[in-house]
């Protein structure tokens, strides 16, 4: 399938990614179909014109006339949708996801796919700390990152086309990793940082210290306001990295932690400005 | 004194937030000198018309003809000059700083002040990750704390005095706390926010990830770009706050990554409810 404007296409899950990527589409000309069980955002969806139609069960007509499908599941309703629904897509279909972890559930889609349809995954490096079409906003994806996450089942008509839909959808980078690669990336760049923000944030009882704070603690909490069934299954799915990187922190800050404790001032500058120099080259 | 605009406001140490005043005080009308080591800023300072008159020397009559002197120095080098120039301070003087610890320089300083000269404390809760006069800016005190740190050696008149700079330097709010009463804060929205972002930055060797981080990675590390003189010196003179702090985040981080090896999803939950409850409260 081309990205041409009269392609057909379906968005499974429309929360606050799924609509973003509805609301780019349907401005770019495509038709925009979604299915979610919650009626209020089919309902919101299409009184904002943000979809051409809703529904919020699956039928197989709407499934089978879709060129592409996007979903926006968590990832173990993904599973079991793709196992129960795959007979109803369009021979040819392409079928990508937004799936912030990817061994997981990579690999099961592929191996119990059809052979006619092929899925792509991605993973869309763009958020809020709001949830829901209500909150989405196709703007999230200007300056972010796209990745595209490939297999050896994938051809390079799938990686086109996924490269074509980052581009579409106004990404300004877009790589290619491997399942493992991304959740090696993930474990580090997305969760640890929303585990250091949960913690950070639960560590003290501070509703009365919100008179003092300066930016630092709000940028560092920011995550803090977490969707806790996504996260805590984000978490689970992803458990050998994550666990990875959080024992790496936690030996990190407390080696920073007993260089203070010893007033080793050489050693705390020395962490400060290799810590100085790698932000460095994060700065957009 | 009160905040009349034909007074004569000195500056020593015109940094980023001095620099800031500065910019502030100068366009509210205030006669604005300022004192710097460092050449370079008191030539950019003259040439933007931050300030009216600069010197890289401390002269007794500049010091003498001030109605109001704001320190901006690191904490060691702020007690040194008051030790050695405190004879130059006009009867009557107010004296205030913006250091970021309070219970190791504010009793010594006003222990060896002269009885002619208040100094009140106080500490803008607002920054940047850059430095030095040149990235001073003061819309960052637009929506931003104001601390008064007051003693039993503060007289009404100083607390409404430096009241009264915090409102006019565009302060959203305006508090009142004992040095240890803010030292216990800082250590906990601040130092302890400082010492994670440097540890999330320097525990993975990430030049490569770039191309694959979203806003939330770059949100925890806006400030790992750190200047490690004044955050060495500065995270020494609180280490008792701090450590404790740095000591609860352990615990906290440590049960956390305890429960997600266990798989303890009503527990996982459970933390990230409290701590979007606790976030919403620090919601601008």
């Amino acid at each position: 399938m081309e990205w041409i404007s009269n392609s057909r296409i379906l968005i499974v899950g429309l929360g606050l990614i799924g609509g973003s990527y509805a609301r780019a589409l349907k401005r770019l000309g495509f038709h925009v179909t979604a299915i979610d069980v919650r009626k209020e955002a089919i309902d919101y969806a299409l009184e904002n014109h943000i979809i051409d139609d809703g529904y919020t069960e699956v039928k197989k007509d709407i499934v089978g006339s879709a060129d592409a499908v996007i979903f926006g599941l968590y990832p173990k309703v993904f599973k079991e949708w793709i196992a129960r629904y795959q007979s109803c897509f369009k021979p040819g279909a392409m079928i990508t996801d937004v799936t912030g972890v990817k061994s997981c559930i990579v690999y099961d889609i592929q191996n119990m796919l059809r052979d006619d349809v092929e899925f792509i995954a991605s993973h869309p490096m763009a958020g809020k700390e709001v949830y829901g079409v209500e909150n989405s906003d196709d703007a999230i994806f200007r300056g972010a990152n796209f990745i595209i996450v490939m297999t050896e089942k994938n051809t390079p008509e799938g990686v086109r086309w996924i490269g074509g839909l980052g581009r579409i959808l106004g990404f300004s980078r877009i790589s290619v990793l491997s399942p493992e690669e991304h959740d090696e990336m993930i474990g580090y760049l997305s969760q640890l940082t929303h585990c250091i923000a949960v913690s950070l944030m639960t560590c003290s009882d501070n509703e009365h210290l919100v008179d003092y704070t300066g930016d630092s603690f709000r940028d560092l909490t920011r995550i803090a306001n977490i969707n806790e069934d996504m996260w805590s299954e984000l978490f689970l799915l992803n458990k050998e990295p994550l666990l990875k990187y959080m024992d790496i922190f936690i030996d990190e800050f407390s080696s920073f932690r007993d260089m203070i404790a010893n007033e080793d001032t050489e050693h705390m500058k020395e962490r400060m400005r290799l810590s100085t120099k790698r932000r460095a080259y994060f700065n957009k």
